[in-house]
């Protein structure tokens, strides 16, 4: 979808209204910055990193306190089939679907205080704000906690209707089946189908998350614009040779099958940076069979990640690697085998909630960078349902999932005003 | 030591005495193929293989048919304080060092019929053979079956003095502590250090043995004239980069220890093969951590082996490899540390045995190949105390340690053969 055509219009509308009000409205630095203190309470642990797993007491504690707020802020707040916490508040124009400001305040064992929190605060805060102003927006507008982020996005993939049913029994990151955790916050996991959602039912969805990379720190920019979350593609390919002696079989009459795979590995970055662009390939993980200092390798399994924002990149990416894999193997006397087992397409953002992200940082003065996601969020499972926008927040030395996960209480609010910003021009451009 | 000289000179007063009857004697084939086969009843398992492990009842059992089958032989048979078993045969001059014929019979775990018993089956029909014809020596013959070769060379180990006493303590391949399997066998590990000998102690050492390589198989020749066993060096290196978010990690901000370490797998083989000879050098082992596809390997270790009969020639291919290594993680903000853990010097035989065997095959019309021991043996054991000779007949296919190990009836006669005009031309030589 694109918005930036409708969007020029609609400035020059919004302008002219009482629009000029929103623009001078800012979040309360020192209320968001308490609120998200509070949220140590529940579940910090003794490494100071947070045990807030999904499905947990201190997961179900959080969410009675957050729903508390939401109603200070001015929203009604329940929890939904598959356990999100919903806060709703009324537009004033009759017919218009909602504006979603989401994220999530599960964290990953002995995690951080940032990642999805930092999104949920300042949505709720977002929320206040416009309360304590009396701003009304044209658009309903809910702040939604998702429920289960770390472990499978089961909240926002019911808003989708991409659950499957087998998934409930699945183990949560917690002690809980999925099923029985969605219970325990006081969902329903047998309505959970009456959460799908359809296009049209949201008028757009926006996202406030820390980056969880690097690159906005190290440049020491305060706002990134997300233009999407990249599509992933895993693989586990194996080459088998034949295990030997090291010490009877000459160099000339081995198929070593890790020195096939090295030259792979070697070729995989030498493919993926021989192209411009921000695409990722990686091995994480490669085991070598039998393993022993004086045998040759026979075998050698090994993991191929590639991420992008183009599907069809990844695809053309993977070609050129199986292409020169299969080369290297056959030169050593190997044979190689390919199998993909997992895959998440690409979330490219909208263009016109880009463009509001932009304009709002322009106002603010805020400097931005245009960035991709290469972490998944709750954001994706909405593809293609609803246009989807995201703002980054830096995340220092680009720690995550760790007790050191960190970002100032300055660059929160920066968030929080480019959130309450932007959810001002969505509801200009989303009608 | 080099005899080559030596030999030219007694050659020619040999073939004016009595040794051109010596010349004509050849082993009984049936009566060696029959010996190998007895050997069967003393651990063969239901995969055809052999659990005859140093120390166990099918060892013990084995040596007290091997002493039988030695007395038969004219020999005296006795088990030493280290557990090897002595056939002893007086020479017919006085002050003379004896001549040693040795080899194993004890196996790996499911292991082959071939690795060491033919050698010693080889040992004792030559042995029968002299005697048979009534054919003294100059020197007295030892037939000498080494206790414990595959779980540490201990019994060749006692006569070089190199046993520690803490090895006594150490599981051996079966159920017992080496020092108790010692004891089991008859053997008394209090008084090892007897064991000992010194230059001049032993005239000469020989061993037939079974290549456990596929060089003499593949070129269809019968006689391997072993110019050495090579030198072993193996090292841990560990690699470290910093692991990280494959997805948020751009590929120009990676620190990958795998990439890293692959690039040097890649060189270990380039650098081996970049000049002449036979060395080999193997990365066999290699673990990556934390090892997951979506997170770039922050950690390496991997091991590294090279073998060649040079020690300083494994030095300079090491060094070669190092300043590769350094400079390649040098280049990928990764450090690199190199652990050496183990040395086996290499130990080059005697030219003037070598001269020997070669002579004895051109005798018989035997086609010879000389080449390198890349496996351990007993006969390294006494590198520096005594000349060295070794002879080696084909594997099938290379296979050793497994029940498809195989030598054919004709390959281990032509070896006993050599093996016996070998004894003769050294009892000429060696004085």
């Amino acid at each position: 979808m694109n918005h930036r055509f409708a969007l020029v219009c609609l400035l020059a509308v919004t302008t002219a209204t009482g629009a000029d009000n929103a623009r001078n409205l800012r979040v309360d630095d020192a209320r968001l910055n308490d609120s998200m203190e509070q949220m140590h309470a529940f579940g910090e642990n003794a490494d100071g990193g947070s045990d807030r797993v999904a499905y947990s007491r201190h997961n179900r504690d959080a969410l009675d306190y957050l729903a508390e707020r939401m109603k200070k802020s001015g929203l009604t707040a329940q929890i939904d089939a598959a356990g999100n916490l919903v806060g709703h508040r009324s537009g004033k124009r009759e017919g218009l679907a909602p504006i979603i400001a989401g994220s999530h305040i599960d964290t990953v064992p002995n995690g951080g205080h940032y990642d999805g929190v930092v999104g949920v605060m300042a949505a709720i805060e977002v929320a206040r704000t416009l309360h304590d102003a009396g701003a009304a927006l044209d658009h309903p507008l809910e702040v939604v906690v998702w429920s289960n982020e770390e472990g499978g996005k089961t909240g926002s993939r019911s808003w989708a209707g991409t659950i499957e049913p087998r998934e409930l029994d699945l183990p949560s990151l917690g002690d809980k089946k999925i099923g029985d955790g969605i219970e325990y916050i006081g969902g329903d996991p047998g309505r959970l189908a009456e959460n799908a959602k359809h296009p049209g039912d949201i008028a757009g969805y926006i996202e406030l998350h820390v980056e969880q990379g690097a690159i906005l720190d190290r440049e020491g920019i305060a706002i990134g614009v997300v233009q999407g979350i990249v599509g992933i593609r895993r693989w586990y390919i194996t080459v088998e040779g034949f295990a030997n002696h090291a010490g009877t079989t000459p160099m000339d009459q081995r198929q070593d099958a890790l020195y096939a795979a090295a030259l792979i590995v070697a070729e995989v970055r030498r493919i993926i940076t021989g192209e411009p662009g921000r695409q990722v390939g990686t091995v994480g993980r490669l085991e070598v069979s039998p393993g022993a200092p004086n045998v040759i390798p026979g075998k050698v399994m090994f993991s191929l990640e590639i991420r992008d924002l183009s599907m069809e990149k990844v695809t053309r990416l993977f070609a050129k690697i199986q292409d020169a894999a299969i080369a290297i193997t056959t030169a050593n006397g190997t044979t190689i085998s390919f199998d993909q087992y997992y895959e998440s397409p690409a979330a490219p953002t909208d263009e016109g909630i880009e463009t509001v992200v932009q304009n709002s940082a322009d106002m603010l003065g805020l400097r931005t960078l245009h960035l991709l996601s290469g972490a998944g969020h709750d954001a994706q499972s909405m593809k293609g349902i609803v246009p989807l926008g995201m703002i980054f927040v830096p995340s220092k030395d680009g720690v995550s999932h760790a007790p050191s996960e960190y970002t100032s209480p300055q660059q929160i609010s920066d968030g929080a005003n480019i959130l309450l910003q932007t959810i001002i021009g969505m509801d200009a451009l989303l009608k």
